[in-house]
This record gives C-alpha cells, structure tokens and sequence, in this order.
C-alpha cells in the first residue's frame, strides 16, 4: 500500500527527525536516524537483486521524464562488469520549461511540505540503502562496506542536513506579519505582510564519479526542500546511483501530488560535455559541482546567472611535529592513505615532517625513521589481501592508474604500490599506495607537492622545522586550496600555530588523531565538509550560506 | 568621561538591543531603538555647529589613520556650498596590510563582542543624528528631515538589522561542542570540537551619492560584525557621512583596545577610479556596492576573489487596475513620485494604467482622467513653495537635471516640471517631477519606458488590459530588475496574478497603499529592500544571505 503521502500524516511521520536533525545541527553532537551498519537492514540480498535486475537495460523507472530524445549510458565498474544501464537523455528545449511550469506548485507548497517530502524521499532511498551500496560500488570503486556507509546512510545524513538548514533558513521570516507603527496620539499605522520563500530557478546537479551520493545529496536536497527543481546530470561513469535517487524522488513527488518532472536526470552522451550546454541555460540559476578545479573555475566564471557551489581540487596537508602516541599516529595515519585508495577529496597527500625528526612517545625519531615506519604501517595494514580489498576498493579511473605508475619518478620511493588480485572481481585494478619521499627546500620536487596528485600517492616532506612546516601548510592551503588538514603535536604553541594558520588561511583542522576517527572522515550534523575559505571548495557542507541563496524571500504587504 | 569598552559592562549596556533586534527581524513587527523624530536629539544647534566646524579643512578624525598619501575631496552641496573638507587618499601597498595585521584580534574577540561594539559604534552615530543629517543634506541633496531620518535612525536600524543578522548567524554554530559516538558494547568515541567564525578577509564598501549611510551601514555593520576590517570608498560627491561613520568606527575599536584600522576611509582624486583599482586587490574579499549597473556588473563580473553585493538599477512599475479609494491612491502615488524628486531607488517609473480606464470608488475613470488627476495631486501636493523644498530636496547632480530636462521630448507631457526657489539657498536645483504619457504599445514609447530613467521623471504606460501590464511587469522586472512594484486593485484575481509575477520575477510587492506607508518606503526589521532575485541588485537588506559568505566557521577537531 502506498504511503498516505497528504500533507498532516507525512508531517506527522517525518517532524521528530527534522526536529532532531535542527537540534543536532545546533549542538553538533553525534546524530543520525540511519544506521551505518549493513545488518541494520536485512542480509541485503534483496538489494544485491534489485541492483542485478536493473543491469542490462534501459532504466525503467525514468520512462516518464518529459523530453527525452534519445537513451544513453556507457558505465563499466571499476570492479570491471559492464553496467549496460542506459538512461534519458533530454531536449533542454523540451525537459527544461516542462521543470519550469512545475514549479508554481511546489512553491505555494511551502517550507513544511517541502521538507517533509524530502525527508520521505530520504526514507526510501535509506530503505534501498544495499542497492545503492551496489551501484555506488560498481561505478565508483569503492569497497562494499564504504559504498554502503559513504554512499548509503552518510550520504543520506548529509542530505538530510541540507533539508534541516534549508529549512531553517526559510523559516526564520514568519509566513505573515503585523506591522503596527505608534502614531502618537493617532491611529497606528498598521500593515499586513506576507513572506513566501520562492526558488531561483532550475538546480543543475552536476556529479562526481567517486562519491555520487555523498557529494550529490546535500545540494540535491538542499536546492529541492528551497523550492527549486532540479536536474541532475552524473558523471558519465556514476549514473547509477543518482538514477535511483532520481527516480525515487519522482516517485515521492508523483504520490504526493506534485509534477515528478520537478526532479529529472541528463544522462549524457559520450564527450557531449553535456554538463556546460546546461550550466550556460537561463533556466538554470543554481548549479552544485563535484569535480577538477578547471571545470568547476569554468563554471564560477562562464554559469554567471547561476549561484555556482564548487568543490575542486586541493592539496591535503598533514604536519607531523610530535606524538604522545607514536603507534596510534602510525595507525590512524596507514588507515588515512589506504581508504579508498586515497581518491577521497580529504585523503592526506603532503606529511610535512622535519628533516631533524620528531619526539615521541618511544623516543625521538628521525625523518626516515618516521618515513620508513609509516610505510610499514601502511604495508602491515594491507599485508592480508582480503583485508587490503576491503579497505582500498579500486582504482576509479585510468588516471588515477597513470599517475600511480608515474609516481615514482617524482623521488625515493618509501613505499612502493603493490597490486592486490581480488577474488570475485578480476579485472578489478587494486593496488596499495605509494609513498614517496621529498624535499620541502628542493624546487624539483616542489612542483610535485604543490600539485594535486589524486589518487593513492602521498609525499614524506622533508621540512627545515615544524615552523617551516606551518609556513609551507599556509602557502599550501592559499595556493592550491585544501579540504583537510591534519596534525600532530604535544606542544601548545604549536597547536596555536596551526590553529591560527588554519584561521587564516580558512581550512578544517584536525589534531592528534590516533584513534578510530580518521583525517578524511566527516560526520554529518557535527563536522562541515570543506572551509568554503578556500580555493578547494567555495561552499562547505552544510551551513547557512550553502542554502541562504539558493531562494529569495517576497514579500507582499497590504494595508491591515 | 569615556565609556568603559571592556567586554562585560559593554555588552550589559547593549544586550537588549541585541535581543530585541534578534526578535524583531523574526516577528517583523515594527521595532527601532533609534527615535526617527530630530525633536527626540535636542534642538539640533549643536548638531549644526559640530556639522559647520568641519567645513573648509582637512578632516581632523582621520589624521591617524595609517598609509595616507594625499589628502583630497572636493565635495560640493546640491544646495551650492561647497564643503571643502579633505579626506585621506590611502596607499594600498601600506594600508591594507596594516587592516589585515588587525584581523587576528578582532577575530578573537568573538561574535559577541564584536556585535556590543557594532551597537557601540551605533549608538554613538545616533547621538549625533543632526549631524549626519546635515553631512546627509550637503551630499545628498535631500531635504533636511528626509536627511535625518532616512540617513540617521533608519540608516542606523539598517545598520543594526545586519548586526543582528551577523550575530545570528555566526552564533547558530556552537563555540565548543563534545561529540560522542556509540561504539555498542566498547567505550563510545569522543571528539572536543571547537567553531570559529572566521573573516573572509578585508571588504570593500563603495559609497552611493544619493544615500551614502543607508545604504553603506548595512554592508558596513555586515562586514565589521563577521570579522572583517572595513575600508569605505565613499562617493567623492558623498564622502563626509561616511567619514564621520568611519571615524566614529576607529574611536570606538581604539578605545576597546583593537586597532582602528580596521576602519578605514579611502577618499579618490577626481577620476582616478579608485574603486576599481581596490576592487581588484588580492586583500579584499567582500564588495558591498550601490550604484550604476554598469560598474556593478564590472565588479561582478572581475572582482572574482571577493563576494559581491550590488544593488544596481531597476525600472520600478506600478499596476493600476483598480481602487476603492482613489484620493488615498492619488494622494500615495504623488508623494511617492514627489519624495527626494524622485530620486530614490524605490521611486516608481512606469505606471501601467489600462488605455480603457479602471474603476473606482469614485466611478470608472478613463486613462487620460487618471494621468490628469494624478498630476493634479501631484501639483496640489508640490504647490506651496516650503512643503515643495521639505519634500522634493535638491537634484543630486547635474545627470539627473539634464535626464528632467530631456523627458519632454520622450512622449506628452502630463505634468510640466516647474523651478522651486530655495529660501536658504539660491544655488540649490529643486525641481517638481514630470509625467509623460506613454503607449505600452508602441515601440519607440518602449525605448523610454524600459529603460531606467533616476530621478523626478515617471511615465504614465496605456496598456490594453491588467492581464497585459502584469505582462509588461513581467518582462520589466525579468529584463531591467526592480527594488519595488507597487499595485491598486479591488480583485482578488487581479492581486493573485500580481502576486504570482512577482513569486516568478523575484519582486517586492506593496498592493493597495493609500495612506502614509509608501511603496518607496521600507522599514529595517520587517520589510526587505529589494529581492536579491532580479537584475537590480543581487541581495536583500538585510537577510541570511546578506551575512552568511562574509565569514566562514573553521572547525578544530581533537580526541576528548
């Protein structure tokens, strides 16, 4: 039986969680009303199903979207299966204005309904939670368990985090108004006013191939609980994922009484380049971006009648000056470089350590010893294959392969990659990263880290002094924008330092880490993803400014 | 005996007000701590003569401001004196380092410290009212009273709105907070995270001719509450309102204990563009700008390391279709042409009237009876020579009087334009607006009509029917933007298609207005100026997205 998807019974079922994700985004305490682990939802083979039923042809649950001329779809898994999913590809000339004419509707439905609606979308897509996990494995590479939590539940809270933002932005102006201004001894004036949020225009969605979901929801909700319709154009590589998002969300809208064409995806052909023939449209006034720093500049500086949120590329820097817990910093260091292979925005690439070395907690140790110990973590970690599976996933893209294999011509070698054969998939590309050891004060090796190296390759630079270090961190972040940054230290003034340069230079800073908290992991309703301060990203996730602008608020006022 | 800036009693004294604001900009009811009345600031001698004694020399306030080259101005009243008060001509190369070198400190004062101080500086500036009205009269050309009150109280209530929506802002994220995740049977993990608000670096203020304090203390109070040093770059025909805000500003900082540099005036030698030249500067990274949508678009379109906030130009339309009260119509719409001759960006351009005449309370009324009743109002209202001068002030330059004098020749001429001689002063333009007929219709009447055309000219458009001038606002707002539309109608239908052009245009809307509230008029607290959501400016005063890009939170995560 279909959900009862009419106004008092939808606000009903979904107000406690709105409500706790508004307090949780007050207090940042840990909150999340998805489980991240798998067996909170079934063995999953109802989901491991629903996904092999969708392979092999066109996606069904989109046959409805308006303006489809012609079907596409080219995803191979880096896991090495062909998808053969094909999905619409629009007639901007036709899909466009059709999203345009729904919008009136949505509108006048308010704040209220329109966060309701999304936190049912949100419900559905968690219920599928294992196929999504299956569809972002099979397009970005990443290993089961992080496809399911990445891009299932956490992906799910940080959508619902825009939702709760969107929401309170758009609710903090009263829905009406009664202006009464004293006259002295005469009447007060007295004015009736009317504020209604209305959105900006179309949303253009544009995807990311490594994290669809997680980098693709929140300004998907963000945009959509604000009024706005919203199209989403994937990465050619990474349909799967927001097809399903897609369709659900039309699913919900269409139950509840709303135009479904309010949410449709542009699937594009191959070297279309679909993405700038959308983001150059007039209807489109809001664009949310994943992806290299040259499109994402080409966007802010070409889409000028759109609100552009960016996140590009940067430069991860981790300064290693001194530890109370040398093991612990070894291990939460091995864990940081081998998730996902590194091709996470947030993976460390740059350890600044003093050539003189370090103090620690079992002793003083020197740079290679630092070196050479952060390289056996690292191997020890990834010594077991299945374990090594299960925590670096696939090389996501060819790219990322070259520039793994050219990686040691840029210095020594610390550590060298090793491909890892996996036991299901054998044309998967698994291969451990590399370390690689440089020299802060060299120029040649300079170009090397002060240069995004995405993917499983991180540098061991040798810096003059832990203040060395925060100079080079600062010029790092200015110049080429960061999404993390990390320390360790035991000294006060140190931390000082860093802190004030991370103010500074607007970077989120993370210190001592040497438990089960990694670098590269945020949490939703607590941590912001990216400064916005940066040249890694001009939006952080999430805060009022990524949803403040995203609608405008009219007012209409009448004589009372 | 100066007041004690330390934090504690500082923010004892102004807490109220803060909470109060915070208040008002939910509920939108009327509210302002700052009385609009010069009878409640004294008689206004002192005012005067503190006004008088700047005249005639270099400005003494800003001797000690830091990387002064020059000193330069050459203001002259619309009302013929020239002022011949000099203001500092900086060197970017010394001052702006020297603003950036106080950020730290004002930083770490917080958001609530730097909000008590805001309201300090505030509270300072609303003591000395009259003298800002006068410096507002001198440079602006408005008549006295509309110089003290929009350029005094109200400018201070815009002022404090965007402290309160400053504060707000930064304050929805915790200082501090303990992050605790459940590990089921094993200890939970635990995170200490700080927030920091941080500045985005220095901002740009361009000052407006026409209302250098209302529409600069917003952007300006924005800026300083989040952070941010403040250089103002006056208008060099409205510097001395400004100059006074940036001295009374440092006085404040300086005898906080922070640097008063981080206020600063930046005056420009005739034609040296001095606003491009620091709008291009690496160092700031927040423009607030009122003025042409030429050098708004410039500042959009190249100042790309900064947020811009532009309020440009628009065409603003009033929809006549109906009324049942057809004095308080005419009286509303005479007063709101004739204020500051029209030149206001809120003042009404096109009235869109049906050619086959509109109903009314005092029966059906035939264009041409509208047009000529209104300019009768008009010259009932204008025909004392004193309530002229109190009303219309002076033309604020010599484009707008050549704009008056050109109008003529666009169409017919409803109301002539007469000459009000100036009891104080002989050199003084004050003139009475001028209405021309128009033909919604035909193409050439087109030209004129969309276009803008600031000050005391309005057009009176013949359009088919209500259905085409809400058409015509359509394309108005859409192509040329708006700050206001106004509309008379007695039908529920007609005030629903008005209301859904200006849900779709992102237009402020005011329907019926016949009393004393006019469409030109907002009031901080309760009404938006302007949508932010149509060409003729990018934000609103004041709201969540005025504040929330001119910082950015940084968080610092460390194990608990």
């Amino acid at each position: 039986m279909a959900a009862d998807l009419t106004a008092a019974p939808l606000i009903e079922r979904h107000r406690e969680t709105l409500d706790k994700a508004l307090t949780a985004i007050r207090t940042r305490d840990f909150w999340s009303p998805y489980p991240e682990h798998p067996k909170a939802y079934g063995d999953g083979e109802a989901g491991k199903a629903a996904f092999d039923a969708l392979l092999g042809h066109p996606f069904q649950p989109l046959l409805d979207q308006t303006g489809t001329d012609s079907w596409t779809g080219s995803e191979v898994s880096p896991y090495g299966i062909e998808l053969g999913v094909e999905y619409p590809h629009p007639d901007p000339d036709v899909l466009l204005p059709a999203m345009r004419a729904a919008v009136p509707a949505w509108r006048d439905a308010g704040p209220d309904t329109r966060a309701m609606l999304c936190l049912e979308i949100l419900a559905r897509i968690n219920a599928r939670s294992h196929e999504f996990a299956h569809a972002v494995m099979h397009t970005s590479g990443q290993a089961f368990t992080m496809a399911f939590q990445a891009g299932g539940p956490h992906a799910q809270d940080r959508g619902l985090e825009a939702v709760a933002y969107a929401y309170a932005e758009q609710t903090r102006t009263p829905d009406t108004a009664d202006w009464t201004k004293p006259q002295g001894k005469r009447e007060p004036i007295r004015l009736r006013k009317t504020f209604t949020p209305v959105p900006r225009g179309i949303a253009l969605l544009v995807g990311c191939n490594t994290f669809p979901t997680w980098n693709g929801l929140p300004g998907f909700f963000a945009s959509l609980a604000t009024g706005n319709p919203v199209l989403v154009k994937p990465h050619p590589r990474a349909v799967l994922p927001l097809a399903l998002t897609v369709a659900i969300a039309r699913e919900v809208l269409a139950e509840a009484g709303y135009d479904p064409d309010l949410v449709a995806l542009a699937s594009e052909q191959p070297g279309e380049g679909l993405a700038k023939t959308l983001a150059l449209r007039d209807e489109v006034r809001i664009i949310d971006y994943t992806g290299s720093t040259a499109f994402g500049d080409w966007l802010e500086t070409n889409a000028r009648q759109a609100q552009v949120f960016t996140e590009k590329s940067g430069v991860n820097t981790v300064v290693i000056d001194s530890t109370d817990d040398y093991r612990g910093l070894l291990a939460n260091l091995s864990f940081s470089l081998s998730l996902y292979s590194g091709q996470m925005c947030t993976t460390p690439q740059n350890l600044l350590i003093p050539r003189d070395g370090i103090q620690t907690d079992a002793g003083p140790k020197t740079y290679d010893e630092v070196v050479r110990d952060l390289a056996a973590a690292v191997d020890g970690l990834l010594g077991d294959d299945a374990r090594a599976n299960a925590l670096l996933g696939a090389l996501v893209n060819p790219d990322v392969k070259a520039r793994l294999d050219s990686a040691p011509s840029l210095g020594e070698v610390a550590l060298a990659s090793r491909t890892v054969p996996h036991p299901d998939f054998p044309d998967a590309m698994v291969r451990t990263p590399v370390i690689v050891k440089l020299d802060g004060a060299k120029p040649d090796d300079e170009a090397a880290y002060m240069s995004e190296c995405f993917g499983p390759v991180s540098f061991a630079v040798a810096v003059d002094s832990t203040a060395d270090a925060v100079d080079l961190l600062r010029r790092t972040v200015r110049e080429k924008g960061a999404m993390t940054v990390g320390a360790y230290t035991t000294s006060p003034e140190v931390e000082r330092l860093l802190e004030d340069a991370c103010f500074e230079e607007s970077a989120q800073l993370s210190l001592n880490l040497t438990g089960s908290v990694y670098v590269n992991q945020t949490s939703a309703f607590s941590d912001f993803h990216g400064s916005g301060g940066n040249p890694a990203a001009n939006a952080a996730l999430c805060d009022g400014a990524f949803v403040a602008n995203r609608f405008r608020v009219i007012e209409v006022r009448r004589p009372a």
